[in-house]
């Protein structure tokens, strides 16, 4: 058996300070004189009940962790986590169903940024900065466990990045909880300085305190029904622009680099490869929206560089409803989906570095079909990548595919057309947020669907922020035979 | 350098059985009196002057061929087969374009079945005999490919396939020609068989000829614009049925049944999982079809069954438009454009023992999360595979769909729809036949999209038909230096 009581106690503190956060919506309502704050601070008593219970009745003496406790507190925290951040949505006078409310927070704490609230310009404050806030917890969450938790696990190839030489996890734990709290710091850090640029923009200071927290997250909840195009303006579309892509490089490095290496981060073959897959892609939808549909060159840039770095980053902010720009986008916002940003990053999806393995072992296998007894090793960022990473990679991609197929497939059976059906499961399991067609796409929201169809999205969206395998291990007998 | 003699003498032999095919459909038309016989007996003329020619001056005295003539020869004999192939399209009365005429080759040698030609029933027999006979020797050309030389090149895992030992290449030359020649002959066979039921079912002789062929060959290429909805009749449709299966099996299973081992056909992991699919996926769009829509229950498993078994084994025969069936099953036929059938049969696509083979690494990658010093080996059809296989079979399922992507990318550009650009790269990629959408969807043809797409589909469908790798390794550095 499997001793709960660590993953008990954790969860009871990750609720506690999601009690807290509660109290901040409660407090801004209470300011703007909404009856809304009662909503905020009951909720904020329960959840707190529950998790100062929890953390009480289960201290446990060691600080050790196995690995199985890791995967069950991964997975069992999300979702926790997410049915708490849940309430006010369901409590509010927005009165959302329970699968709505569910699915809001969802896409809040994964970061994905999909909607069921319509209605957002005269939503109360409270509930803004909650979604906001969500999505702020979820990002910094998010790269904590990449860095940290998800190399230790081994999923999908993460171990590419482990911090610490292996074997040695229990010895690093002081080293890892310094660098979880850096790169708080460091999230904290952009977060200020995008309030910051946002509020000189032209924001005011609420609109600029939601957009930072997600902007950084590439979480993508706006205040506003219209997103970014609310605005209008070049200079705030560019803070945008700057702020998705800071949200997407790896955390890790601008660690590094205020430890003394700036350029390391320009020198990791991830972060070359995600600018350079950027720039074409902007290129390309500019120069289309410039020749073909006569949008003038300078706004043709801005459209394409804020649409496609909001989707490749799974950010999912619009400041134009590209699903219109004709049939040349609409493939082109369908696969770079999928792509995601770079690992350790706020971002979700396949992830760069993997395409980047997958292209490096298709090369060493043509190479060995050339020379069946030569010995051909891929290279990932200038070292060679052992076969157990690109099996786990490969694994991942192949895992990622397959649930992308599943899920797509049962929102047909649920009755969606086409590409709401593919393009839903595409962003849902990639944390992009809108997707595509007439009715989930950058101008629609997710309210109209079914409800079964939010559920599924709901799974998802979780999957898929947690990388697939952190989750689906739990679902395999071994797991639980040990 | 490469010494292309012995290559370039095989294409001659392939160009002169081409141009002995070309004069069966010259008889036929001038047995019916049509003139087109004259053109057909034009370009037999010129096909086989090139192939005479070819083979003559590069008779080169050793049978032995390296490896890389191998994978030049398969390459550019398909590609050359499909240019003088495409000879007849080009001048008969139909007066295709080049492009066209260049498209309805490739479809047909690939065993797609998609096609450019509207008014087939009204087509002069010459030209319908030709489109079937290029499926047919396409299809026992594709068989033999992936039973001899594709293991031996190691192509996606196919080295799983090996009849021989390795490294005994030559010895087992005067064994691989006696499997060809068996192979041949039960493809033959069931062609016979095929023929003979179709007549006896009501189809003229004519017709149970073209579809007798084209049926084993998974090909798809009808004497009708309605396909199977022209003769509208069960114990036809139930014929389709058997031989598209037969022609999705693989083919050494069959040889070992007449060798005696007839269970060994059912004992086979990849047909087995085969036919559970197959079996699963006809339930559920026949109960959908019979309580959604309304079809009477027989009715609906016909359907269901003809349709499902036509799009997963890649023939692309239609007795309905399951593209009018709802939006449940249009994610269905989409997502099983891209399964195909068994290895070492006619049927392309990333192919069942694929995913079999993934799913057992991907099974392997949990276990190993959980117990990271454990060796955990996965296993196909009862025997254990290397991480060669492994990483053969997953570099190609994502070479797979980073193909696809990429041709469904370039048809957006051009200017297809969401559902056409999608759907049209899996149908070429997979070799299936129709796609999905108002356009190319199984009620439509080909015809009406631009050139550039039609381009763009050839190299989809070559891809795909010889398994992806078998081209891209021309495009390596290596494979010229070397």
């Amino acid at each position: 058996m499997i001793d709960l009581r660590p993953v008990l106690m954790v969860i009871g503190i990750l609720l506690s300070v999601l009690a807290a956060a509660m109290c901040l919506p409660a407090l801004v309502d209470w300011y703007a004189g909404q009856q809304e704050w009662q909503v905020f601070a009951t909720t904020a008593g329960v959840t707190g009940f529950f998790g100062v219970g929890l953390a009480l009745t289960n201290r446990s003496g060691a600080g050790k962790i196995s690995l199985r406790q890791a995967f069950l507190l991964t997975t069992l925290s999300w979702v926790t986590v997410t049915v708490f951040a849940a309430l006010p949505f369901r409590f509010s006078e927005l009165d959302l169903s329970f699968t709505n409310a569910l699915f809001e927070a969802t896409s809040g704490i994964t970061t994905t940024g999909s909607t069921v609230i319509v209605g957002l310009d005269s939503a109360p404050p409270g509930i803004l900065l909650w979604r906001a806030l969500l999505q702020w917890i979820g990002g910094v969450g998010i790269v904590v466990v990449a860095i940290v938790i998800l190399p230790m696990l081994r999923v999908g190839g993460m171990q590419l990045f482990r911090i610490e030489s292996p074997g040695q996890s229990e010895k690093a734990l002081p080293r890892v909880t310094q660098i979880a709290t850096a790169i708080g710091a460091i999230y904290a850090g952009f977060s200020a300085m995008l309030f910051a640029a946002y509020w000189a923009a032209g924001m005011d200071a609420f609109e600029a305190v939601v957009h930072a927290m997600t902007t950084i997250a590439t979480g993508g909840f706006s205040t506003s029904d219209a997103s970014f195009a609310h605005f209008d303006s070049t200079l705030i579309d560019t803070i945008a622009i700057a702020g998705m892509l800071a949200g997407a490089l790896p955390f890790l490095l601008y660690l590094r680099a205020i430890q003394g290496s700036p350029r390391a981060l320009f020198r990791d073959s991830q972060v070359r490869f995600f600018l350079g897959v950027v720039a074409t892609l902007i290129v390309v939808v500019a120069v289309y929206l410039w020749l073909d549909n006569g949008v003038a060159f300078g706004r043709a840039f801005r459209y394409a560089g804020f649409n496609v770095i909001s989707i490749i980053t799974g950010t999912g902010y619009a400041n134009a409803d590209y699903y219109r720009w004709g049939n040349f986008a609409t493939p082109i916002f369908f696969f770079i989906m999928f792509l995601g940003g770079c690992a350790g990053s706020t971002s979700c999806g396949i992830k760069i570095f993997r395409l980047q393995v997958l292209a490096s072992a298709a090369r060493a296998q043509i190479h060995k079909m050339l020379q069946p007894h030569g010995v051909f090793i891929p290279y990932y960022n200038g070292r060679p990548v052992s076969e157990e990473i690109i099996t786990a990679v490969l694994s991942f991609v192949f895992v990622f595919g397959f649930s992308f197929g599943i899920l797509a497939f049962a929102l047909g059976l649920v009755g969606l057309d086409f590409i709401t059906a593919l393009s839903g499961a595409a962003t849902a399991i990639s944390n992009v947020g809108p997707a595509l067609g007439p009715i989930i796409g950058p101008a629609g929201t997710f309210q109209p669907l079914p409800d079964v169809a939010k559920w599924l999205l709901i799974i998802g969206m979780m999957l898929g922020r947690l990388e697939l395998f952190t989750v689906l291990v739990l679902f395999s007998r071994t797991f639980w035979r040990l």
